[in-house]
């Protein structure tokens, strides 16, 4: 049920490893608690995207990056994770901060680069608009309960 | 005004033949009628996108998989239909399990390999937050009534 | 917060200039004003991803656009724009024609095409199901306010 899809800008590609923030983001989504313990998103239907855009263009294209010492050519990362309805406030709370915890550490040379500008969002939604949900799967087996 | 989109991990793009999903899928949603016998998805509307990530994680990563005898590569395919607000959830379900019925058929030798895992999910959005619609085209006439 | 995606069919990568697309859908952005004055999207978080789909499937396969004197080799271009809550209607119809008019102008030549079928679909969507939302950015203080 729970999925991430991370939108990118191709520019990004040589500066970042988008295979390790999938991982990361994927093990801390697994990592998140309800409020009775139990373990927010199954194993076996977590998964992570992560898509760069061949073509893209961002904010003013450049010119105030360049007035500022950059290079002018702008990065973003969108990242927004799928989830099921029914869950509280403080759970979305969670999944979004470990999600963004986990982006902002493993991208921080990222935005710690003199000459790179980059903008990062994350956002939750909860099932939106959904009216069907349908799964079949040799994945989710692996992790029942026995 | 319909539209799929499928999102699915790069690494099966050697076992499935996504373009004929698409057209399947396509024409899965061209059959469905509504309670009155009128089709429900234009024919000149109706569209399907797949993308294969090039970057992704799933699950647990690979070691209940290999665990299980599997080669710990797993897979997922997410399909998502988009569809105008006003249909009736007899509509939803008949839309979305004609999409899941494709899927699962044409997908059959994946989710019976034996050392894949597997996951696909379907769901159906109905104009989710939807607040402004237009639309232009030299295919639509194609179609129209005459 | 405000960002754009075009899904297109990968067939019309030839025929379009994409990233011309992507700018000129942001800079129209940036020149919507509320009933105020204030500009709605703010110029640090404004982005345009545009990604062609390798795989697609678009209406009945091309028949009726080959008997009309097409080449059946159809395409299709859906436009996104994914925005915060709480804009009145005005201005989300602003926004919607304002990415319209500049899709229609820019991809003139496309409509225009007497072998080719194509759509446009733009459709604007306000946080949907939104329940978390979080930012970090090293482009959004060049255009802070001083």
């Amino acid at each position: 049920m729970p999925h991430v899809v991370i939108l990118y800008t191709g520019n990004l590609e040589a500066h970042t490893d988008m295979s390790g923030l999938c991982r990361g983001i994927a093990d801390a989504m697994l990592t998140i608690r309800a409020e009775d313990g139990s373990q927010v998103f199954p194993t076996g239907g977590t998964r992570v995207y992560a898509y760069p855009a061949p073509h893209h263009a961002v904010s003013d294209g450049g010119a105030a990056g360049r007035a500022a010492g950059g290079d002018g050519d702008y990065g973003f990362i969108y990242i927004n994770l799928r989830m099921g309805a029914g869950r509280s406030a403080a759970v979305h709370k969670a999944a979004g901060d470990a999600i963004t915890a986990c982006a902002k550490a493993q991208l921080a040379s990222l935005f710690e680069h003199p000459q790179k500008h980059v903008g990062l969002t994350v956002q939750v939604d909860e099932a939106p608009g959904q009216v069907y949900d349908a799964k079949h799967s040799t994945l989710h087996p692996l992790f029942a309960k026995r």
